[in-house]
């Protein structure tokens, strides 16, 4: 018996979003829900409250809460993990809000002298990929959104990560760029978006390779209901040859929401890399049942 | 004798801005003024009233317009002239909106297999760099701003052309992005641009490079008051590999605003390549007296 033996909640508490799951010990979603109620949507000292509605919604259990809710706009700035770090380690950088009650699980960072970086709320579904994995040596992961997140595990550990600004870049072109007209289409897996993610490799910066999608609409070689699947397909082939160049991999898992990893999927292949999508709700669950059986 | 022998009116009238100059026919500028006039801020068929209040301000003159005012949101979409292509070129591609009085100058194109790209208001400015370099074989130049262009030239033409969307996409993140609370301070060439500058040699893509500034800032490797110098010296880093890797140069001349000139010339000091910077505002008074007296 721990404190979990009763079942337990889980929340990924993002920037714009937050989605909550009730947890069975075994990891059976008794529950769920996803609301606009992200971390820039609650007001200074209102994160109490947002708790409380949650477990008026899903009842009254312990608390496990990750993502961006642990940053300095969140409910409290939890210190960073440093990678290399397991499970236990994130385990014991827990910060129990309410004790025994509401714990916040705190994120990785990565610094040395060449390189800074940051992560929150993935770590979670990547522990989770992990426990799965049940040992496996070496993965290398890839976890799409506006921030994609390129991770290299040992059996377990998060050795270390690389982040690219993939998902935001797109959403700043598609709102507010010379491009934003042009870029209304859905973007889909097509031939405009592998002609992006050949754009990527030109060695060319992205700054130049996405006035070019300009200059061709204008001058008639891409369709303007082309835009947004060549400049996702730019995006993303750049994101995935950067993922690739800190270490080649036989296989990238792609973990995430699905609509997002089959575009992922899609690039790697066109790069002759095998790729096998996997489900971020499922995995962040997974992750918050080997925490707590490392907490107990 | 010829139409242009009591003077005339030049106007580089971009997208947002526009600057008028009353010139008289050895290049000497009368007048001039500057305003927030962009073809975005004329509405719909209001050009024609535009152009009078540029006549009572300066002068019954007649009047030649370069820039955005001869593209589809302007006075009236003149159609590309096609690279390799001289001042000759330039000048039968004229569009006479009043005439006698008013025409507008065509912008560039460059279409082949590889590539496509576009300028509009440029060309005036290197046609007028290479009037003053008398017949000099090969310039590399480079016009920083919006969309930065790299432009090659033979003895008496524009060959080629690449643009870099380098001063709006730091205007997307200084504005729109998650960097944005940071990136607050002017912009200096100094050791935090330098750093950007280095930063983007890493081969990885910009999109891995800009999410490190925040990660930086956060685990305290980057003050914030130098984000905005970082992330303008990666951006102008990326820009300068990328306009040198079209061929090499033994001096680029950078023409355009002297406060952007200058960080393009440390950038590219910080290359090892060498720079002369040269005034953009003098270059298109000089580019317009070259094309009048090609049309006569």
């Amino acid at each position: 018996m721990t404190r979990w033996s009763a079942g337990f909640i889980g929340v990924d508490w993002g920037t714009t979003n937050r989605r909550a799951y009730l947890v069975d010990p075994t990891g059976r979603v008794l529950d769920t829900f996803e609301d606009g109620c992200g971390v820039l949507a609650v007001p200074a000292g209102g994160f109490e409250a947002e708790v409380r509605r949650i477990v008026e919604r899903l009842g009254d259990k312990p608390m496990l809460l990750a993502g961006m809710v642990g940053s300095n706009r969140g409910w409290r700035d939890v210190p960073y993990v440093r990678c290399p770090a397991s499970l236990e380690d994130l385990a014991a950088g827990l910060q129990w809000e309410e004790p025994g009650r509401a714990a916040i699980i705190p994120g990785l960072a990565l610094l040395d002298d060449q390189r800074a970086d940051v992560m929150r709320g993935e770590e979670v579904q990547i522990f989770g990929l992990m426990a799965g994995a049940q040992g496996a040596d070496r993965i290398t992961i890839c976890h799409p959104g506006t921030h994609t997140k390129w991770v290299r595990t040992t059996a377990d550990k998060i050795e270390s990560f690389r982040t690219i600004m993939t998902g935001e870049m797109f959403a700043l072109l598609r709102e507010h760029s010379i491009l934003a007209p042009q870029m209304t289409a859905p973007v889909t897996a097509d031939k405009a978006f592998l002609s992006g993610v050949d754009a990527g490799r030109s060695g060319f910066p992205l700054t130049a390779e996405l006035f070019s999608a300009r200059a061709r609409t204008i001058l008639g070689s891409l369709k303007p209901e082309d835009a947004a699947s060549f400049v996702s397909g730019l995006l993303i082939g750049s994101d995935v040859l950067s993922g690739l160049r800190d270490g080649a991999a036989d296989e990238v898992i792609v973990l995430g929401r699905p609509s997002l990893t089959k575009l992922y999927a899609a690039a790697l292949h066109h790069h002759g890399v095998r790729s096998r999508e996997s489900d971020g709700a499922a995995a962040f669950v997974a992750g918050l049942v080997a925490l707590t059986e490392v907490i107990g």
